[in-house]
């Protein structure tokens, strides 16, 4: 009996998805997959399984403990992807390489990371994204906030807010009060937990003067409109943030243009979880989740870590975060055609075959018993298995 | 150097889908889901991962040596799955225990095997396929077989052939001359290599009488339409093995009534490589590739080895083995809708982009220029591009 409850569960931080779910899961991703062929992204797969050496290339090693890891037949350590920029650079540094640039790539995956799963954060969970590379300009960032805006509304979600920062800004700040790079990790991670006691006592530790102190301690403050760049631009005096404040207004009133201005709030707070961003970072936030549904940003020097320097910049969407948004927000699954059961009396059943095959033929969505039964047992089983029409052949 | 190269390559068995392969790998799939919905078969998603103990119940654990394991934190084995059938019996006995029967399930997924590859078989690839759940009769294997037909015509191929046979025919067979357990293993096992020789060797080492002897030998070369099932009626005397031509006569007379029938060949040979077979099995293949574009069967035990007795049927089909058959088959991918390319002169981004969500929304599959160029470069790029139509905007 032990045995047979133990081969009924599924590794922790793993899910089914029942036809309900799945049925929504697919529907979304459509929408997704759609949505990006209209903007002129072609989809692409890669394989699940990779290197290790390929995916902690650069800075990823950070997240080297919370893979899943394994040998390949030569002893080669293999990892279940964490992410999907990083492959899709390999592939655009090896075997797109060449190819007419921008390279507009899209993808719907699985991804993986050994962690305490909460709510919306599981070992195993889906993404689609795009990647944008060979264009360093604030015209293609603009260009993937809007198709992130694009892509969550096709979805389903109108409820939705996007942060957008900029990690120039807080680099240069850290440069201009001269902190030693292991400081600037520590405060970055405070801030990418958005923890702002400890980024507070961090700060306080330091022998840097009050003025860079307070500084430090405003930037998880500084988020608004418009208004808050001018603010935001009279604290620094680094060209570094400066520079990065004047391309976030550049970014925005693109924005404008595609109508998505109204979804985004600046936060120069904003830190991404993977150490790959060097311009613009933003996540979007549905009411009611604590986590963000959407993130993304800049990664100018990923490619050139695979040998082919190429300024890039992208999106990651949780399929499973916007189907918890959905949930939160009351937003039905699409209701799906019902089926029509064709049930048959003995000896009809070929019959009833070509009737279902008809009904197929002319689009509809046709279910066949398959065994002979009364009409009234045909009866009880059409509603029973929720149908919406029942056609007895006898 | 040697660094950078290894980091581009992707481990033994996988592969990338570039961007006219992932767009036909996503219309197949697109196409396989339509059928099965229309067929009223649910999709669900399991996990990716699962337990060893899970994946190798039953007859599993043959193929044990060739899935990927590793360990999860508390040291109980995971294994990428290597199949479906068994994942979603797990689902049927656990979660969806209780629900009315029979339940019609469908999936479209990654599935895992360390294996030497060959063409059309790799280490990760791709399938889909039904299980239908909870119906013991012909009725039932008659659909699964019918809409493998229809799910091939729909993703595009025509020209193939299903080998159908009958397990319990052989098995009959083999009690019928009073083979030890070890010698039918043998036996099956070249049997399913299709090994002619090394089953002539086999047969001829035991001590059976010649006649005894000479039925075995004959079981794979008994193929061929209806008049082939008479002629194997009259060559054995058990009742299984009459049972199981009777059972084939029956699903084939369904199978005209499905207009599918021209497409079936019987062939008392075909016994699949997993062992939880019972019934009848199956296998589609396609000219000029040397194994089943899909294959299933019947399998009355697997549920009850997760504690729910429920007889089962259904099949799975290779994504890849679809896309290489088509490919063979001198079968385009259908050509998707070329994109319209929007350019832009010094100054009038800001217009471009309200073109660009202009036609969108129009349904247009449009793509915008990311930095303002000459009418002259927006020609060149929009032909380098391969988009079909230039709108310049100055």
């Amino acid at each position: 009996m032990y045995k047979e409850e133990f081969v009924l569960e599924i590794p922790y931080g793993t899910r089914d998805f029942l036809p309900r779910e799945a049925a929504q899961k697919r529907s979304i991703e459509t929408a997704l997959a759609d949505t990006f062929a209209r903007w002129g992204y072609a989809e692409v797969v890669t394989p699940t399984i990779e290197y290790l050496d390929t995916l902690t290339i650069g800075n990823g090693s950070a997240l080297e403990p919370h893979m899943f890891k394994f040998f390949d037949k030569s002893n080669r350590t293999l990892a279940l992807r964490h992410e999907m920029t990083t492959p899709i650079a390999r592939m655009a540094a090896s075997r797109l390489k060449g190819e007419e640039l921008p390279l507009k790539l899209s993808y719907i995956s699985s991804v993986y990371r050994y962690e305490q799963t909460q709510t919306g954060r599981q070992c195993e969970f889906y993404q689609a994204g795009v990647e944008l590379m060979g264009v360093p300009t604030a015209a293609a960032d603009a260009e993937i906030i809007a198709l992130a805006v694009a892509a969550m509304r096709q979805a389903g979600l109108e409820n939705f807010q996007i942060c957008l920062g900029q990690v120039e800004f807080i680099n240069g700040v850290m440069q201009q009060v001269n902190l030693s790079r292991e400081l600037q990790e520590q405060i970055k991670q405070s801030m990418e937990k958005r923890d702002l006691v400890g980024l507070g006592s961090i700060i306080e530790q330091t022998d840097l003067p009050k003025s860079a102190k307070e500084l430090l301690k405003q930037i998880p403050l500084l988020h608004g409109r418009e208004e808050m760049l001018k603010k935001a631009h009279d604290m620094v005096v680094n060209e570094q943030s400066k520079r990065a404040l004047d391309n976030l207004q550049e970014i925005f009133n693109l924005l404008k243009a595609y109508g998505a201005a109204d979804y985004v709030n600046f936060d120069l707070g904003v830190i991404r979880d993977f150490g790959y961003y060097t311009g613009m970072v933003f996540e979007a936030y549905a009411p009611g989740l604590g986590f963000p549904v959407c993130g993304g940003g800049r990664y100018d020097h990923m490619l050139s870590d695979f040998g082919s320097a190429c300024p890039a910049t992208g999106f990651a969407l949780g399929i499973e975060r916007v189907m918890l948004a959905l949930e939160r927000q009351g937003q039905q699954c699409k209701v799906k055609e019902k089926n029509i059961y064709v049930a048959y009396g003995d000896g009809a059943v070929l019959r009833a075959i070509e009737t279902v095959t008809g009904l197929r033929k002319n689009g509809k969505t046709a279910e066949l018993a398959l065994q002979a039964q009364s009409r009234k047992e045909a009866q009880a089983q059409c509603q029973n298995r929720n149908c919406a029409e029942l056609v007895f052949v006898d």
